[in-house]
Formats: structure tokens, C-alpha cells, sequence
């Protein structure tokens, strides 16, 4: 664990470097919430085989969001560590979107909500591992190898639950219909997306969207269910506007680091 | 995910496969909490690190856990999966010995508890791994890989902590104090571990508790820490009679089961 790291920031404008520190806090605050969220089904059943499967994916993502902090870290230059931006931020200092701080609901909601993250977080991270960003390159090439486990293994859920029985039918159903409103959000560039964009750091979101609906589309025929169509998307998490979700999550993450700074002693 | 187990039971007498079934419960129990309570930690810090090794030790321990259910599953032949072993008990029927129950309290409390229990799971392993029966010998070999990693993780935690500040050191001297009561439960066998001794199943425990105490002593002069001496030990967990924790544990563990049963919608 006690890894030595070189981490290359690239030559860029501080205006530009401010705009990656933002987008790199962004990923690695989307990886750690839904880290987090899936922990909380960690040892809690109901099946043993699905705990462990979240527990991994849990896992993963946290993992990734340790690498997004201390690239970050290094990005800000201001001696912050990776611990006090993953522990010691309020609620609207966190970037992540909507989507991944939704509540874990029923298994459905569970499964509905990492798919859908699991299908943008794929083919962002197949577009990022062939970026510019040296750094955020190499973390994304280690991590998409994990998603693509994470987007099969939900995928294959969707199918099972759709084209399953009545009840397992109708709850995801529900779930999709309950989040399907904050998938927009993922693919909708932030001003500072925006200018990432132009400056060749983030990639098109709109090709992204296109492989996404190619995807979703294709499981959810094979799991019968329709592709909600003209949903009217909810968006804020991205801009530091999150749901009262959000603060009841931090409370309980960041608990032990304000209980215990830093852990010196 | 979707191995199949061709899982070996052994020609034994009815009496041996009822003795042998409460012991692979009580190993499968043993993991499960344990894993359980890191899992408490998972995503909530205070060090991304270190909640990242917590999170590695919880799963590789919910996965030893899911070994022992199965076979304990095929040993029971009653049609009880794995899944209504690890769920759907009461407390009193938990075998797990009371020191994996105890709450995590601060860092040192989780960080003795878990160098007290990888010292005896380790070294309970590796006999394991060369004893006569084939399923828990196929178990104990690829878990004993783990727990070598776990219990250099926490012998390395015990040491910084002990040979650390005045801070670090009233911690884990605070800890070892509450949790060294718990130890001697580990190795004192039941009535149950005595039967099983005696048909060669289980290990001999006085040669497994002199490793144990090497292993212990070493690690605690390299950590400046004395080892204590004549405190009276704690038991009960493995004959059902458990501390009030497990019951606030397992209400958490159980509620997600007993709310969608079987998740078989």
C-alpha cells in the first residue's frame, strides 16, 4: 500500500489547471459517494453472493476515487492531502452528480442506479484513458478494466430483473422510473466541462450519450423494458446543488475524520 | 461469480457431521461478523488507506465466510442455502467467539481486535489447510494467503501505534487493555472443538496458542508494548452466549433479509 507515485500535471494555464482540479475532484467525489452508498449494503445481505459482488464494486471505486484525490491534491498545490478532500469538504464543495447519491432503495434501485452510472462510467473511461492528461490516462486505464466488470455484472441484473417475474418486473420498473431523471446530468457538461472540452481534456459527451444509448438500449430490450423516452432530467449535483440526501451521507462519512483529524496521534 | 463447487463431506458418523457442521458455522460466523464490522468502517475514513485495507480484510472475509456457509449448507442437508445460514439466525445461535463482535471504538480497539484474531486465524489456517478434511483444507488454502496479508497489516498498525506518540501508545495500551480479555476464548476449545480434536478434525489448541504467543510477543517487544499477563478471560460467543453487541449487529445484518426474503422477486 505504500505505493511511490510520480504524478505528471500537465503544462497548462493556472486558469486551466484550476478547471482539472474541479473536474478531477468531480470524479473522484462521484466514485467515493457511490463507494459509500454501496458499502452500505456491505455484509448486509440479502445474498451473500450480491454482497460480495458490492463489496468488490465497492471497492473499485473507492480505490479510484483515492487516485482521483491525490492527483487532485497535487493539481491544488496547496498541501491538502487526499484525506482532507475526501473527508473535510461541505456538502456543496462536493461535485458528484445527482445520480450516485440517491439512496440505495430496494435491490432495484441498487441495480438501476449502478448501471446507469456503470454505462457512462465505462465509456467516459475508455475516452479518458486515451486523453491528453497523462495522470488521469493512466488512472483510467487501470479503471476500465473494473467498470467493464461493473457494467456486465449490472447489466446482467437488469436482464434478470425485467425479464423476471412479475414483482421483480415491477420494481425495477419503479426504480427506473425513480432514477432514470438523473442520468441527463452525467452526460450534460458543466461551464467547466465546457472549457475542459475546448481545451481537449474532457472529451465529447454527445458521442459519449450515443454509445451510452446504444448500450442501455440493447440490455433493456433484452430485459423487455422500454427506454423511458422525454424524461425531463434533473441536474445540480455537478454545480455543488445536491439533494438532502447528499448531507445525511457526509454526515456519516465524514463523522470519524472530524472525530478523529487526521488520525496523528 | 457463478463457479461450481463440487463440495466433498467427508464418511463420518451422523454424530461427527453434526459436530462438524457447528464448527464450520462457527468458522463461517467468525468471518461473517468480523467482516460485518469493518465494513462499518468502509467509506467513512478517517485515512483513504486504511479504509481501503479495511474494506480488502472485510471482503476477503466475507468471502471465506461464504465458503464455510456453503459447505456448512451441504453438511446441514436440510435445504437451508447460504444465504438462511448467514441471514436468518438468531443471536444465540451465532457461533462466533465474542471478540469479533466487539464494537470498533476508535482505530487502536479495531486494530487490536484485528491483530488479536489474524494471529489465531492465520496460524488456525495453516493447520486447517494440512488437516483431513478436503473442503476445509480447500478453504484454509486459499484463505491463508489473506490472512498472512492481514495479519502483517495489523502486526505493522499494532507496532506504529505502540512505538508511536504518547497519544498512539495510551490508545492501543487503552485497547489492549479492553480487548485482551476476548483473546483466550480463540484457542479454549468447546465441547464441540474437544469432540472434533479427538477425531482429528480440529487442530490441537495449546501448540496453535504457543505460535500465537510468539507471534504476539514479537510483534509486542517490536511495538514497546508488554504483554499482559494473568487477566482473566472472557468467553461465551462460541457456545451462544454473546455480549449485547451482537444483537445491535446482527438487527442491522439481518434487516435488509428479513425485509425482501430471498430476494427471490
Amino acid at each position: 500500500m505504500q505505493e511511490t507515485h510520480t504524478i505528471v500535471v500537465p503544462d497548462v494555464s493556472a486558469e486551466v489547471r484550476q478547471q482539472l482540479l474541479a473536474f478531477v475532484l468531480q470524479l473522484a467525489d462521484t466514485s467515493l459517494i457511490l463507494a459509500h452508498r454501496l458499502s452500505e449494503w456491505c455484509g448486509h445481505g440479502p445474498i451473500l453472493e450480491q454482497d460480495l459482488a458490492m463489496a468488490n464494486i465497492s471497492l473499485d471505486l473507492l480505490g479510484e476515487a483515492r487516485s482521483y484525490y491525490q492527483y487532485a491534491a497535487e493539481l491544488e498545490g496547496r498541501g491538502r492531502t487526499e484525506d482532507d478532500l475526501a473527508y473535510l469538504r461541505s456538502a456543496v464543495e462536493y461535485r458528484n452528480p445527482l445520480l450516485v447519491e440517491q439512496p440505495n432503495g430496494d435491490f432495484a434501485h441498487t441495480i438501476v442506479r449502478q448501471f446507469l452510472y456503470d454505462a457512462f462510467h465505462y465509456h467516459l473511461l475508455l475516452q479518458l484513458q486515451a486523453g491528453p492528461d497523462q495522470q488521469l490516462a493512466a488512472i483510467a486505464e487501470k479503471s476500465v478494466k473494473e467498470a467493464a466488470y461493473h457494467v456486465k455484472w449490472s447489466a446482467e441484473w437488469i436482464i434478470r430483473l425485467g425479464d423476471g417475474t412479475d414483482e421483480s418486473r415491477r420494481r425495477v420498473e419503479a426504480a427506473i422510473t425513480a432514477l432514470w431523471r438523473y442520468s441527463g446530468e452525467l452526460t450534460t457538461p458543466s461551464a467547466t466541462e465546457q472549457a475542459l472540452q475546448q481545451a481537449g481534456f474532457v472529451p465529447d459527451y454527445a458521442a459519449i450519450q450515443q454509445q451510452i444509448d446504444e448500450h442501455v438500449t440493447r440490455v433493456f430490450a433484452e430485459a423487455t423494458l422500454p427506454v423511458p423516452q422525454g424524461v425531463f432530467m434533473q441536474k445540480g449535483g455537478k454545480t455543488g446543488r445536491h439533494s438532502e440526501h447528499l448531507g445525511y451521507l457526509l454526515a456519516e462519512l465524514q463523522y470519524l475524520q472530524r472525530t478523529y483529524p487526521g488520525l496523528t496521534w
